[in-house]
């Protein structure tokens, strides 16, 4: 099977752990080699935080579980790239 | 005949299988070197995908196969390249 | 003679063949090194789509011929580059 | 004197010669080594069309006659760029 | 655990120490290899600044230490990269 | 002294001598390097121009000489840099 | 103390100096390695202009001092940066 080499997940978390501690967590993933972790939105009860992951072969299943056991769920994959390398998505005139 | 280099499909898919194991089928389709999947937009009862694909020679009929294979429609292919490269489409003074 | 080095043509052509067959189609086309086409708007019976075409010495007549050939016509020459190198154009301050 | 290095040229043209002929006539001129004609609207009598030129001296006397000879008219030269290489403009805070 | 390698911080500070010196004074802090800050907003009584840091691990609590040692508050965490490298945040097709 | 790197000037300046001979002649004043010469606006009687020059020590008063033996008058400098390289400015978050 | 290696001033003057004769003598000052002054904004009795300057090691006061006694008054400091390389500053999903 291909690998995932790149994760965009739109996740929603609790307020605890705050982002540093929860993208540091979901950081120690096996096969995560790099991430990035980005506040959307704080709202009282829950934060919408983007997550960007990448790696040479990302095992989704495990960053799920990360995310789970820290209280948070994957909102929508928002993006993922298998392949040789990352192709980066292009606008279309289709995207207006 | 020319080599299919790029491909970006606008394609219908039911929820499941879900967009990571939706893409990674794809990926496995011989001739695809690297591909991304994004959420365009989620429905109640279909998700409407941007698929991005690269290879030296992608062979159409077995992505459309691959995309039908798990039960999603090409909507419409937004950008096809061919070619001993890449070109770029560029923005005209006719794109407004 | 000048040599042309790329071409953006704006191009109706019928639903059938569709993008993929119709650009392979021009892609045959001598001098041509590299193609892509996309897709600029559906209509019930004509597809307006978008061709930017490149290569050391293009040949516009038999290009031309190629989309009449497959039932096209081209509605505008939108962008023409000719020389040792391509230009890219510019956006000045009458381009508002 | 110092040298032409780019011209942006806003012509006015008839429908014939349309834009490839058009634009390579003016690309046979002396000291062109690289042009690119777009077109900006089509008019029922008259094109109004960009060209950018390049080359290491341009003569925009020869230049202005072919683009005469053709029927045409400089409207207006939006940039021109002198000197040992090519200064691109940059909007400043006084370009809104 | 996982290195922090960039915070992005929007902070809350009193007008005195001045945006230099509260900067210096976060710059200071061990594991900060480079730091910018800037004015968002100038309020009567507060300044909203955002600080951005980097370094090959980045001590969270230090940083957020001096913060507060400087009568500055961080009101949220923007941003935050973990990993062997940085990975750049990419606009998704839900970022609309 | 510091040395003068680059000049963006609004120019105001009559018809005659047109656009590009205008900058032909500030172009031959010592000192400049390269210089590009854009239409801002065009009036009855004056047209309003943006030059952009570069040199390693670009002499303000003989470019401002230069400009109005030609019957133009500076309007305002819009950027100057000096030094040892050219510090491109960019945009803060109070530039909005 | 960290090094300061880029500021970014927004400066009120007088008229007089100049722009050009303003911006010459702060980068003038001890520690400025490059420095580029633009107009934001003309008023009857003042100018609004913002200053952008590099160095390995910038003396915030001698800059200020610089300022001062050409009749001008920092308004504001925009942007700051300290270390061993300059981070520029990112948009977040927080910049809207």
């Amino acid at each position: 099977m291909a690998d995932v080499r790149r994760l965009v997940l739109d996740v929603l978390k609790p307020h605890d752990p705050p982002l540093v501690a929860f993208t540091a967590d979901v950081a120690d993933t096996e096969s995560v080699e790099a991430i990035s972790g980005s506040l959307i939105e704080l709202d009282k009860e829950v934060q919408n935080v983007k997550l960007t992951l990448e790696g040479s072969s990302l095992d989704y299943d495990a960053v799920e579980a990360a995310v789970e056991d820290l209280g948070g769920t994957i909102h929508s994959v928002d993006e993922v790239a298998f392949g040789d390398y990352i192709v980066e998505e292009r606008l279309t005139l289709q995207d207006g």
